[in-house]
């Protein structure tokens, strides 16, 4: 019963309940004209203390489709936060408002605080470092719509897999289904943290392999998951040059990979993946934008008990 | 007749426009669902030339609830005032865009300017440290659904009464009703000023007595509207330190008072309300905010003729 | 057939696809009611990355009274480009979620960049000093709906005719029509490009004269289309203070006038008319804010396919 919930990090939701969210998202992919009613009357606040225009546009388009409406904020500079008002006093008065919330704050925690003292469903947009569900359910609906299941994919993780946020939410999420692969792939000052390794991969008996150079295993994978390498990550300045071009995407590059592959990643990017790419048609990061608004729709579905 | 008029200040209505309002917004609570249609096609403008969130989401959704739309701005950097274009222009284009205007902007005077060049009803949504009128609606709505009418009342005004213009406005409004006696709590010098007491209080018949402490009078109290009191507002520190804890509410000083006293605030509250009250069954200044959005639903639906 | 296509500058249309829009605009001015569930369901991604107010809301308003929905941003501040993603990623993700683009952007040629990778139309609100096709489609529907016609009519242009967008382009729309003559009235250091006179004017056949002084011709004018002056455009001061009246008008010069002339401005104005002139029945550019909503509408339920 997804009815009522909050949604503070991908965990809160079982696989069953994610499995019943990307069914929706697929019901509503087939023929989105049979929702467009489906929450008439209804609001969602999105409150976004620091700015992140795709994940708010994305929230915003998905409760328009249903034909809901919204209201809130872009960025913090025009919030009563300003004048000392509490998170929680701040999604009291939002909560009596609106019917469902997103909510985006650099604080991490802060999320589930907004949760304790919300009438409403609350979305984590993102708090801080710490989570972004509705980015994990997004990457698990795209890989189930474009590769048919959860299952028996060798996925490769490709970049800096230390502080990406989203490669560890995808990481344990795919870490609840089987007999799948992990390849992880990054310069030595950005590997996953040990955490993962020993208390997620490991315990799940998830076979997971790694690699310093792209071009090395790009060849195995069914599923490329890119994200951005920044050289102020490196430790020195040699390393950055010699192995940066390993981290970045190419033609040269998909030439080596399988034609069943296809390429994710959370954007925005910047050169991680070159734009020669993008007409390639395993390039799948524009696809999943889509998918994104698509599974926060069904989400908001849920939460809101219009379906 | 109130389609077609705008609200400028709280004077503007009449003691039965006022309840015309509030009969409507109680309808309104009572079966929501029966008016989500009633502003279908209906535009709301939202220009907000200086940043007020509760304010302005409150607005929306009332518009929002009502099933029309809203559009606008939360703050004035990306308006055209910038280019040197007068606040009559401002307005006359956006009557042309919209059905009705709730506007909010640092300058006395000016809704009634905007008032006087507006092809459609403008609503005063704060203009400097005049008026307010429909927090004044909010407060007189949440009193009456609460206590079951306007009248008879004991009223304790805690906090900035010198500069608090809610206090002011709601004073002026409760004075119109029969039989309601004011308590006026404040430190010496945030009193109210005189010419409420000279001017509205008096002639109106009202009793009224002062008090410094707040612990001193709360037992006597039906309703209480708490305000902020600024440390800087006071003559000295001596002062400001003996007598700021007067000013905070507590669970203390809520054992002294009735059981059926409630507490009102307009919000945001700092800290002169503590936390450990929010439970207490007598607070009701969330409630209040809830208030706030069914009294601009009502207001809406009249001035646009909608109802 | 206009579904489907982008509207970067006047000149994508051709005189019969510009005579269909303001047909259809001509019918919602008739019968708005009709057209309020047109675009029930689409999405209008209103993507300004400089502020223009007066423009935003007109496209918003358009979309919102033919039933469909809006989202977008004010100003560039809260975008995800300033992470550097490209215009054309915000474009590809954007052109996932809305039906339609409408976008401002200080940079020339972005809008055509924006069409190249937008999987829905664009218009474009503006792209620095080049093109504003929806102001030029303004301007026509409001000649043509307060004269009749589009033909036959003596047209004054009047102020900074060197650097104003809008009077270029209006000059080469008008001259794609028959039996206009144009009057130009400017200081010498702001008359019109050669390339207007040399490529468009001349070349069309119209008939054209200057003129350093509003006064001397005003009387022969059918339309007077007002711009700005700003005082640094001048070479020296004493020209400015010599001519600065010249371009200012009041009541007086009105007196001059037919009665049958009309004066329009793109706006915003400043204080190059009059306010004392506001009321003259035959100040037009109030109402021409107005029939820039109804070109938008038509415009946005071609491009659409809604109708």
């Amino acid at each position: 019963m997804l009815k009522g919930r909050h949604l503070i990090e991908p965990a809160d939701l079982t696989v069953q309940e994610i499995d019943e969210i990307c069914s929706l998202a697929e019901q509503i992919i087939v023929d989105p004209s049979a929702f467009t009613d489906v929450c008439r009357g209804k609001i969602l606040a999105a409150l976004f203390f620091e700015p992140s225009t795709r994940t708010r546009l994305s929230f915003e388009a998905a409760m328009l489709r249903l034909g809901g409406s919204t209201l809130g904020f872009a960025d913090a500079a025009s919030t009563s936060s300003t004048k000392g008002e509490t998170l929680a006093d701040t999604i009291r008065v939002v909560s009596s408002y609106a019917d469902v919330i997103a909510m985006r704050n650099p604080k991490e925690g802060s999320a589930l605080v907004a949760s304790q003292y919300s009438a409403v469903p609350v979305i984590n947009a993102g708090d801080g470092g710490h989570h972004h569900p509705t980015q994990t359910l997004t990457d698990l609906l795209t890989i189930r719509s474009l590769k048919g299941d959860l299952d028996g994919h060798t996925i490769g993780f490709c970049g800096d897999l230390r502080f990406g946020r989203t490669v560890h939410s995808l990481a344990k999420a795919m870490s609840r289904y089987k007999n799948n692969t992990f390849v992880l792939i990054s310069p030595p000052e950005l590997t996953i943290p040990e955490y993962i390794v020993s208390q997620v991969i490991k315990p799940s008996g998830i076979a997971y392999s790694e690699s310093l150079r792209l071009e090395d295993v790009i060849g195995d994978l069914d599923i490329l998951y890119m994200t951005r390498v920044q050289a102020e990550r490196f430790f020195n300045e040699q390393d950055y040059i010699r192995l940066k071009d390993s981290y970045i995407l190419n033609r040269e590059k998909m030439k080596l990979a399988k034609d069943s592959m296809i390429v994710l990643h959370p954007l925005p990017r910047v050169n991680e993946i070159s734009p020669e790419v993008d007409a390639d048609p395993r390039a799948a990061y524009f696809k999943q934008v889509k998918y994104g608004m698509f599974a926060r729709m069904a989400l908001i579905a849920k939460l809101t008990g219009a379906l």
